[in-house]
């Protein structure tokens, strides 16, 4: 009966006229995004001209510097950087994998697949061993006397029944974070994981990873799907199977970076903050349309369109391209730091990092009062497509103003199918990405944006 | 206020008990679909061996055959066909058109089209002539003296404000229906209109035309939106822009096709229908994935699953693929007239052609009545993405039945965006399918036959 309570309860809260106006405000938001907007033709510039924009890469730089012009030719009252260190991590050559040998018989088969981010490379030399293929870290811990030597495989896979893949991610990405040192306490002298996607192609998966310093830090990287299954059924059917690896992973000393910063300042509260933003940076191995490309132009597309409004903000609306959101967080981190620095008052945070799919929702880390405010909007965001706003969520470059305020935060969630087929993948390029949902993204952002801005928190 | 008064009548129809036997049955639905699908392996038969497959084309007919067989490998109880008529239209050639003069001097720029399906060619010889551009039908009657010997150019396009293409679709598709009488009526020797989509490409999109008889059968065909663009400042630009086109479209008689029907027997209602399909033909010039190969691969994946978790419906439940939905509707009719004939009754009707991208609900056409008492399932469908359950709405294919016997019909609704990037277009290929999206769509659809079986309408 919950939603009874919870209709009957909230929505007196919005006059009908009041009701009426901001429908018909965010109506022209929507007209002038949908006629008028500029997400898709920056994003085309993002991913084509600029590319793959790993922390420290010159692509970085470049968009920084793209971001910064890009943010100023739309009239904003401010544009500044704020540098931060980011870690500067490189490929360091073309990551390559093949069978050897199946119970002693010469096999000579390529292995399409992707160091992990951050992993150190096995060097021009590479590694061969037999494979230890595992479903998960239980069989790992039950065999852990035969991992001595061997290059460890990990089989955990999506759980094709979750619903969200999301939900997917989140349980099999421990084998990406922490399964080269978890192999390595027992000898392991590489690991290999399946990559963490559903997709039915055979593109491998990068992302970050980390090791735990009292290990041997080995070689990781992600199989494609097919090599994946592909492996483990050759795993399973024979006594010894062998591979070998070159990856060249290694890190240069911190680069410096920036968050691309761009205000409209507020007509009645300047001093308290909405922020809005996405991650500038990618990962190295693709265009980073869906992660976070799209993000980034529906930043620039929520602002184009509020001036195109004349719309004048109460507060002051902060527009914030994040620097190193993939292999260090540390664009959030400063963000945050400098925000604490200054004292200044963060009324609501909100990110797009899910892709540029068709928007579904947002998920609010936040009190239940204000979560209840929020959710009496929910009849004004419908006709855009927008149905969920629950509780839980937000995005990383925005976690550490939540952490070091209570700041409410909040994400743009969209269908989810599709992410993660591309995601930290080759094939998330900006020709999977469609304009009308990069729009409706846009839209749904801008109309929330407004509603908070307009009705606090 | 509306949505408080509707729960608060709506949800004690479902006693809490039930309602978890149904959400526990309706979670195993898609447990199996996504762990045991093979709707997706079907559409990559039915889109890379069979291909497109027009009524009265050699792979409808192994179209026919391969859903036959199909139905009968996944044990239905009965597996029969319904003959039919159906228009007989050919392509007969590689349709051209391209740029000839502006302004009398010589040009020589192809342009991108497709015959509309239908539609009789121009022949070898081809057409040429200078065109007259026009933004609507408004524009034609005001300038219906200037129309003689011309080619009409209508450039009426999808508004991008309307938030679902389908409106804008309904919006436009008047202009391929009927502008060819349209403006031969005034002595027009041809007739290009923009394709009916927003898409980013310049892929032409055919789909049916018809002629008043009253008037010369002139020949027509879609321009992609890029050359449709460039034709349409070019006439604005120029007093004269001739254009020469050559198509090559013809009759033959009627060919004989099928309704592929598969029943699982109901065990206390056994004369009483639900009946579940897509439509098995496509247009000649892509793969017909969307459209409509995976209503077709849904209907039998919920067969499957029925069958899979040992599922004894009340009612008979029918399985349908119908024939020639695209340019004559023979299939649907012929669907209706056999009931009328046997005089069945037919409960309840659901198509999925809409494309098999990610659900989000479904439309009803039906009564007040038997519509709340749907809406009181709606919580059970929110786990799968289904959040809107709406008047409005059914099949092209099942439409006859609701004519028939006032029979309610539904359809299932797919997140809109990206359908007429592809609808009736070279690009409406297999690789434009999500695996996920596609089972998703099947295990509402199943969970939707399900609730109807159990509780009737």
């Amino acid at each position: 009966m919950k939603p009874v309570i919870f209709l009957l309860v909230l929505f007196p809260i919005l006059g009908f006229s009041q009701q009426k106006a901001d429908s018909i405000f965010i109506k022209k938001i929507s007209d002038e995004v949908l006629l008028n907007g500029k997400a898709y033709e920056q994003l085309r510039y993002l991913t084509k001209q600029i590319g793959g924009r790993l922390a420290g890469s010159a692509q970085f730089t470049r968009a920084v510097e793209w971001g910064r012009t890009t943010l100023q030719s739309l009239n904003a009252d401010t544009v500044f950087l704020q540098e931060c260190l980011m870690p500067n991590w490189k490929r360091g050559g073309v990551d390559k994998a093949a069978l050897v040998s199946v119970s002693n018989r010469k096999q000579s088969r390529s292995l399409n697949i992707l160091a992990l981010g951050n992993s150190l490379g096995s060097g021009k030399k590479g590694v061969t061993g037999n494979v230890l293929a595992v479903a998960d870290f239980d069989e790992l811990e039950n065999r852990k006397d035969e991992v001595k030597g061997k290059i460890v495989y990990y089989n955990y896979g999506f759980n094709a029944t979750n619903l969200r893949p999301g939900k997917s991610y989140g349980e099999a990405g421990v084998y990406r974070r922490n399964g080269a040192s978890r192999a390595a306490k027992y000898g392991a002298v590489a690991v290999l994981i399946r990559s963490l996607t559903e997709a039915t192609d055979n593109h491998p998966h990068t992302g970050a990873m980390a090791y735990n310093d009292s290990f041997p830090k080995i070689p990781a990287a992600a199989l494609g799907l097919q090599d994946a299954e592909y492996l483990w059924q050759l795993c399973r059917q024979n006594a010894s199977v062998q591979v070998s690896l070159s990856t060249f992973g290694y890190f240069l000393p911190d680069a410096i970076g920036h968050n691309v910063v761009a205000e409209i300042r507020g007509s009645t509260n300047p001093k308290e903050y909405i922020t809005v933003g996405g991650h500038l940076d990618s990962w190295d191995v693709n265009e980073g349309a869906h992660d976070d490309g799209t993000g980034i132009v529906q930043t620039m597309e929520i602002l184009r369109t509020l001036k195109a409004l004349g719309y004048k903000p109460k507060h002051t609306i902060r527009f914030v391209l994040f620097a190193n959101e993939e292999n260090g967080l540390r664009g959030g981190d400063k963000y945050a730091k400098e925000a604490k620095l200054k004292n200044e008052k963060h009324v609501f945070a909100l990110e797009s990092d899910g892709g540029g799919f068709t928007p579904r929702g947002f998920g609010f880390t936040t009190s239940t009062d204000k979560l209840k405010k929020i959710q009496a909007w929910a009849e004004l965001l419908k006709p855009y497509g927008v149905f969920e706003l629950t509780a839980g969520g937000g995005g990383a470059d925005i976690g550490p103003l939540n952490k070091t305020f209570e700041t409410p935060v909040a994400g743009l969630q969209v269908d989810p199918q599709r992410y993660f087929d591309l995601h930290h993948a080759p094939n998330d390029v900006f020709e999977a990405v469609n304009k009308r949902e990069l729009n409706l993204g846009a839209i749904n952002m801008a109309a929330l944006i407004y509603l908070v801005d307009k009705y606090g928190l």
